[in-house]
């Protein structure tokens, strides 16, 4: 498999911490998205949005597009070690937390919005500071909300094995401590949560600061 | 079934249409969005994140949330019809089409985020507009640059059966004909499909424009 991502991309963290937890080695494409690569020629074959993670299946075919898609196809075609739980309430009350990132906080917080808040509305960047640490903190509250009062939760965000909520609550985690210095006081389940992800070669190696980009940015 | 929603909320159309789809009857119970109701204390018992929608199971216990995690859940639970190809495959790329809708252009334009940027950033009626218009418009572009192009587009999104992704498409649709009076002209076969599944008592039926909340506004 080929990965199309950037080391800066919070989706691209998703897959790969997922593909290391299934123990799936990829090749992987550095797509700068600093540099706007994404919209070239090139990789708009790849995928036609002009945004990462792309994955490319060793069968060929079109590449797998949208983490949260590849999170579940990686999922059905190699369940172990599992990611979602097995009954259909408790793989509902996953995949909602793991949607409370995906589709809530990290959409507000991409290069394309980013950039939008800069040329088309002017916006200091102060202001777009203020955006992206207000967003990335709403949904770690939410996930909060729920984390801190439900019988499901444990050592993980369900349970007291990894599934693909603490993937997602992981890359907001990243979003705010790492990216837009977010005051994560107010989510301690959230952060104890992460922290416990940490302590996983998978979270910690994927981690965006620890690739070579990181470095050389 | 009881299932927490608002007449004009996207999330809450798509679970309608795929309930319809699936032949489940729900009691309907609408928080006013327009009101604020969702930040009332007896719905944060519902839903902590104060959203629509949430699915309250006859068996009780926590109510579901996340509109996408709630159409898995119903799928999962009541296969036929299935909303799902049966190939991981193509369930990546129905996944992958729905999630441009859920994940991208959608959470964009949800109340919070417009009374963030008329509130917080002072941003004119007109500027609001122009960006609801623009990203419902972009996840349109987004998918039509999917399925103009990809042999798996057939009468709907994903061959000749409706898929989640048409759901997601169509509340996109929705939002840009509808709400933000967005310029379609450059996503034609989106507007195909969605013009299809309006051909459908599940999709019409479901039409926010269609519901008694509407007629009173």
């Amino acid at each position: 498999m080929k990965l199309y991502g950037f080391w800066r991309s919070l989706a691209t963290y998703r897959v790969k911490v997922a593909l290391a937890l299934k123990g799936i080695r990829v090749d992987e494409v550095s797509i700068d998205l600093l540099k706007g690569k994404q919209h070239e020629q090139d990789y708009l074959k790849v995928n036609p949005q002009a945004v990462v993670p792309a994955l490319v299946l060793d069968e060929g075919g079109p590449p797998l597009f949208q983490s949260m898609a590849i999170l579940e196809y990686l999922e059905e075609t190699k369940p172990q070690p599992p990611l979602l739980p097995k009954d259909p309430r408790g793989r509902a009350r996953v995949r909602g937390l793991a949607l409370i990132g995906v589709a809530d906080g990290h959409p507000l917080v991409v290069p394309r919005i980013r950039s939008f808040l800069e040329k088309e509305f002017q916006l200091s960047e102060e202001k777009r500071n203020q955006w992206l640490a207000h967003w990335t903190l709403k949904s770690l509250e939410a996930m909060e909300s729920h984390l801190k009062n439900e019988k499901e939760t444990g050592r993980y965000a369900h349970g007291d094995t990894v599934t693909l909520a603490d993937i997602c609550l992981a890359g907001q985690c990243v979003a705010a401590t790492a990216y837009f210095k977010a005051d994560v006081a107010g989510v301690p389940t959230v952060m104890r949560i992460y922290n416990e992800c940490m302590k996983l070669d998978a979270f910690k190696d994927a981690h965006p600061m620890h690739q070579p980009g990181a470095q050389a940015h």
